[in-house]
């Protein structure tokens, strides 16, 4: 298995509905059988129906609302770019789940939550480049 | 807001479990305060206790084993490929939650569960090119 990942698929309640959060946000996609395509970076975030999403992966669904263990980052160059993208997810409908706060590692990050309670977490961190066009880089731990 | 995705964090009950599971697929990551940083194309996953990641993005648990609503997908470039690497993720202890087969879109596919629940699904696409380093290039859907 090679070390990257083609498609980021979230389970949304209504595609509509979640196509017009993240468009209020400046994204834009592809719509074809009630399924929508954003290309992002190397790869993809697909927005489906959640029940279609569990039942094509052979796993239960108990239902939304709960944590499903995964957040989503956006990491920003600025301080200022966390607040603003923050505000936008606001204005877009978002739950800001976490205010922005300095974090441990010497960043600075909130939280949101899309109409499906799908987490994100916007973040200044002065330790991970972001290429120009926007590719983060690991830096060498050692 | 930028079109892309910086990381994606997968809550984990047992960062050590976790990080043999993807190491044992191939993949090589680096490690720092109780977190597991892999590089993957232009983006990052983290592997980082899921009480943790719940409690830094201001986020109630319930704790794991439902679906999250989210699935990854690692797409290759044969149907053989599909059966491989399904069989090396359930040798590395993964379960195999849909067996590969035949697509809706003309495709063949299969998912697994890594050990947290987390689901990944294995997918050959005829409609979605990937570039030689493996990045995913979105067709023109008009």
């Amino acid at each position: 298995m090679e070390q990257r990942i083609s498609l980021i698929t979230l389970g949304v309640a209504d595609v509509s509905r979640a196509r017009t959060f993240y468009e209020r946000l400046g994204w834009r996609g592809q719509e074809a059988e009630e399924t929508v395509f954003f290309q992002a970076g190397s790869m993809a975030l697909i927005l489906w129906g959640r029940a279609k999403l569990a039942d094509d992966s052979g796993v239960e669904d108990s239902g939304p609302g709960g944590f499903g263990g995964v957040v989503l980052a956006h990491n920003v160059r600025s301080r200022a770019e966390v607040d603003a993208v923050l505000a936008d997810a606001a204005r877009a409908g978002a739950e800001i789940s976490q205010s922005a706060r300095e974090t441990f590692y010497g960043g600075y990050a909130g939280c949101f939550r899309d109409p499906d309670g799908h987490v994100w977490e916007v973040a200044w961190n002065p330790g991970f480049t972001l290429a120009p066009d926007g590719s983060l880089v690991l830096p060498d731990f050692g």
